[in-house]
């Protein structure tokens, strides 16, 4: 039984504009923190932190600071990277967990270095054979979807899609609140008969399993929301979201690049800005400030390099939802040998 | 050497607002097509075509047409419907194709039977393993790039990718005028390691040909126009097309019911209809009006169900552009023996 408080660790060098969008970030988070009797704990280079800090005005005496020599850029390459950088933010916040100092890790660095430290030192969870990432996808619906795998599988055969199934399915219904969350294959067609072979297999797999299996959907589909959890490789998912995100950009910058033409429409789009504002906002991936690593004995949420400190903010609040919602041991539950059919 | 004038066929009867879309879209381009010598004869249902036309107060009479007993759905399954609707609409006009009654055949119908007609009938160019079907993507650089396949192969080896590549770009070249095109495979990450062993393959495969081959491109990149010619699977491409084009809809849906929400947004949108129109205009597919199935011997233009009779004009326009620049020529060529290096 855990005498301390809920535990947080913010790695703090990760991210494209770090530490300072991290720090922002935790300082955005921090009120309703306390307010919970949660703690945060920053995991960065002493003096970059308190450079930065200063700079930007932040209390940063308010939050315990773990040292961290090194960090991890996002152009290391994952498995060499957690190696040899032994003394990094995201290795240090990663062997905290791991000893239980820390309940969860929040990381806005490269994702391919978080899924190989969280797997190798917090371990998979029996009867997982790969852990995920997921994104949730905004949707017609007013709730997102769970679109998993999203670039930690590239190379998937039909028992790792299952698996990844099973573990959306968990997530939507803890995290998302949905009690019966409706599970699909992303294909190119409807029928059972379609796609590779790999898929085809894997149609049969869910149809006889206990998830609430609603069939294939396509990708037009999935922002109508009618799955909740969508799976496919992480060669297509990572595709999708990269695309996805760069169509929202180009939209956004597009549409400013028309607003300024002339004084005219610099009015009328000035005018308009709180509803296109909304508009925006509705598309933003940021807003759900990043999805938990599924399937390893841990709670470690891991962002867009580019996340902004509300989304840090935003991850930070996630990493606390899925302590309190007990997502691991969620996990391990649905995960037990006598409840997997397949 | 042929004698008479080029000739175009359109299948009226595949879309989905057939035959009334192909009609009107025949008549948008038939001004265009009399003053370059073209002749188009429309393929479908005598009493149906006839009955439309009146109804729209088209003049029928000016348009040559070749009656068809039967219609390929959306839902037929390709091979079986090209196997059993011998007397189709898209089966005739394939066939005046083969027999050289015409030189191209435009449909907006079932594009897996009419790939499959298509390659039955006109045969596949030699060296030629998988005819594709390509899209053109709008991009940022105001020219849009080639991506296929879309959807006619879904387990795609690398030879058959570093086909595809070839394809685009004799593409690109001819009908988009790039002297050069840049060819890009699409993958998860930029590095000649990155993916799957088939990406693997292919990128060492197009590495070592003479096209110019600026190596991977991610989703991301997709709209930033950096590559002409853009090649991946059928599973991924389709997936993308759908996504992408289900996000244009989407927004705009969301946009219209955000104009609505009362009187002085009504007023403001109103009065931007314009640039907005102009907005939705660059990202709209439809404007390139379909792109021809690239490897059968032949021009064979196939388009979206939900064509707009713009998307049909600009696609006959396109089949005439193909004849034009001896498409089927120049991909013969580019497929000799002696110059295919891999």
């Amino acid at each position: 039984m855990r005498t301390r408080p809920p535990r947080i660790a913010l790695d703090v060098m990760g991210g494209d504009f770090a530490p300072a969008h991290e720090l922002l970030g935790a300082f955005q988070a921090l009120r309703e923190l306390e307010r919970k009797g949660v703690e945060l704990i920053l995991i960065g280079h002493r003096e970059r932190v308190l450079e930065t800090a200063q700079r930007l005005g932040l209390p940063h005496h308010r939050l315990p600071l773990v040292h961290a020599e090194e960090a991890i850029t996002m152009e290391d390459e994952p498995t060499v990277a957690v190696r040899l950088k032994q003394n990094s933010s995201l290795a240090v916040a990663i062997e905290l967990h791991a000893q239980g100092e820390v309940d969860a890790v929040v990381s806005t660095g490269n994702t391919g270095a978080v899924l190989t430290a969280a797997t190798l030192r917090l371990g998979k969870i029996p009867g997982i054979s790969r852990p995920t990432i997921a994104t949730l996808v905004p949707t017609e619906q007013y709730r997102p979807s769970v679109l998993l795998d999203v670039g930690a599988n590239i190379d998937c055969k039909p028992r790792h899609l299952y698996e990844f199934a099973l573990m959306g399915e968990v997530y939507a219904r803890e995290l998302l609140g949905i009690e019966r969350p409706r599970v699909a294959l992303l294909n190119i067609g409807e029928e059972e008969t379609k796609g590779t072979s790999t898929l085809r297999e894997t149609y049969r797999l869910l149809k006889s399993s206990c998830l609430n299996f609603i069939g294939n959907v396509e990708g037009r589909d999935l922002l109508r929301g009618i799955a909740d959890v969508v799976v496919c490789d992480g060669f297509v998912g990572n595709t999708l979201l990269k695309f996805g995100e760069s169509l929202v950009a180009t939209w956004r910058a597009r549409l400013r690049m028309l607003s300024r033409r002339d004084l005219w429409r610099r009015v009328l789009f000035w005018l308009l800005r709180p509803t296109l504002r909304r508009f925006f906002r509705d598309f933003d991936y940021q807003s759900y400030g990043g999805v938990p690593l599924l399937g390893v004995r841990g709670i470690v949420i891991v962002g867009h390099g580019r996340s902004t400190p509300l989304a840090i903010r935003n991850m930070i609040m996630r990493a606390h939802e899925s302590l309190q919602r007990a997502l691991v041991q969620r996990l391990e539950a649905a995960f037990q040998p006598s409840l997997i059919q397949a």
